[in-house]
């Protein structure tokens, strides 16, 4: 615990009394101050030296809405951020059913075979709804959750998927900060979450079936835009043959896009996360990409404009919700709203009454 | 010309002399918001007569720049409001090539055969670049330009799609005002122009052609879910067998969409602008379905939510706006933006100090 410094303004020396002036309340703030300052130093210094525990503490400051744990946790990352950003972030996405846990499980102890400690977020809005549906259940990893080089957090709960992202973004600095080498960031197919993941990995993995012959169809077309890799999983026993057709069209289906920003060639391959088959295949396709990306600088250039997009994305979002989250702008926007159904006036001019109302309150 | 009223505060008694505290360049000012006043409440006037010449104008102001044009069009748009709404809107679109200004002259003038005023605007966010793709070149609808009933206005330049829009909006109000009964809004397949227009008119009709076998590709799914009608074009000569061909695919694919929220069924038509055939069965179609929507209250209750929509979009426009056009803003971003390269902040945090420091300005 560190003591706070002897040349602070706030250190009181003994033989003078307090000032009359200083009530009792605020010292008691102050030395409250004092605590969570010394609370949340303490949280970073054991990040930093890669305690899973204060991980998690630290990543439930960042989720918690309390105005006070948001500025530790805004501290916290402020003392993390430079030791951040050595992972590869690799975004996994596939419809239910697909095996996504299962191959988590066997992609992960590979890694840490290796060597990785390896992180599992997730992304996924509609948890709030359903209390977790990816990564809540974590029995669903067993073998995963009990390895000691091995970080899971499920999605934050009780956020839109704005929320979830930034969270979950602010999440992934944590962990890189915590020494995590891998960070696999797991979604599903709800509305913009695949669009979301991507734009915070360097990695998108898109786990395929092979299916009765509809392979190609029920496929969003942005979402195999976005792949770096599609894999089809669950490549074994009477399914292999099924799987090398799927595999063929699939990579016959990536050649109609466009050559990718980053020079990278997505390709096609199969696994059985199940039997633990063609697992080590991934990570070294996972490896080449990297090593690609690093050397014509990709790397660098994505992750900054990632950052430049999230910096925006935050600032709108946050706009957004000080005005309509503002009692009298609430009042006032539904007044103009009945005034523009009355035919009293129209909508860009209430938009502009409200907004010359709010920027005079 | 109105004279101030004599009970005006303003209204200057001649047996007394001016007080000496009123300087001459202060007394011009209150002189020249007066003649502001009355010439635009005199093209109010006007356009809420009839007047093609005031419309005109009063779109002029709608279209302008200047903050004191844009209070002169604010005040005739809210004279205006009370007396907008009648007319039908109908939303057109479809590629270059297929016949939108033929089509547009031959069912405007069939319109205003039937005793219809008639108003064409357009939504070309890229009539900026190429200086008026749409209705720049008024001659493309000959005859259509020589009739006193109908009012043609091209897109206006120099905006975004988010500007674009907000401006034909608002002049579709000042057309309705001055007693066009049908609104025709034209654009072309240019990013989210069409979903743009869409979100302004009652009725949305998609002009195709009959191609060689491709009739169902490249055709973006979102536009034919929009729309309420697919007319298509040049259905005349060596055509016709390919026209009723493609009649029936796109029947068959309409068949794959959910059903509309107005309950009404999309359907599909032949025309042959060019010799004037097929129109008035177009129109006929779009009297039946304002007839469904009117009974079955999706008329007034889309209005809404699309004046709503426009409520809500412009205010996040003009929220984004003030904040990045902030000079202030702009360096201190900068400056973020460096600090998240550098890995000293975080996207988060960084939004956060420059929104505090945008509360403080």
């Amino acid at each position: 615990m560190k003591q706070p410094s002897k040349k602070s303004a706030l250190s009181q020396s003994n033989s003078i009394p307090s000032p009359v002036n200083v009530s009792n309340s605020a010292a008691e703030k102050i030395k409250l101050l004092r605590k969570k300052k010394q609370d949340h130093s303490e949280i970073l210094d054991r990040l930093l030296q890669g305690s899973q525990t204060a991980l998690g503490q630290a990543i439930t400051l960042v989720e918690s809405n309390n105005p006070t744990h948001q500025e530790q946790a805004s501290a916290i990352i402020e003392g993390a951020i430079a030791s951040a950003g050595k992972s590869i972030r690799i975004g996994i996405t596939g419809v239910p059913g697909v095996g996504k846990s299962t191959f988590i499980e066997s992609f992960g102890s590979h890694l840490l075979k290796l060597g990785k400690k390896v992180a599992v977020l997730a992304v996924d809005p509609s948890s709030s709804i359903s209390k977790g549906s990816i990564l809540g259940d974590k029995t669903r990893m067993e073998n995963l959750v009990k390895e000691e080089m091995a970080f899971i957090r499920p999605s934050p709960s009780g956020y839109s998927l704005g929320g979830v992202a930034r969270k979950t973004r602010e999440s992934i600095l944590l962990c890189e900060a915590a020494g995590f080498d891998v960070i696999l960031i797991e979604t599903v197919g709800v509305g913009q979450s695949e669009t979301t993941v991507h734009s915070m990995c360097d990695f998108f993995l898109l786990l395929k079936l092979a299916g009765a012959g509809d392979e190609l169809q029920g496929i969003k077309r942005g979402i195999m835009e976005m792949a770096d890799a599609i894999v089809i999983n669950k490549a074994d026993g009477d399914n292999i043959k099924a799987a090398n057709t799927a595999k063929l069209d699939f990579k016959r289906a990536l050649h109609l896009y466009p050559p990718k920003e980053s020079s990278w060639t997505p390709e096609v391959l199969l696994s059985s996360a199940l039997y633990n088959e063609g697992i080590p295949e991934i990570w070294n396709l996972i490896r080449s990409f990297e090593k690609k990306i690093r050397e014509n600088g990709y790397f660098e250039e994505n992750r900054k404009q990632q950052s430049k997009f999230w910096l925006l994305q935050s600032i709108n979002e946050q706009l957004k919700q000080s005005f309509y989250q503002n009692p009298e702008i609430k009042t006032a926007l539904n007044e103009q709203l009945q005034a523009i159904f009355d035919k009293k006036t129209s909508p860009f001019i209430a938009a502009k009454q409200l907004l010359e109302k709010y920027s005079k309150l």
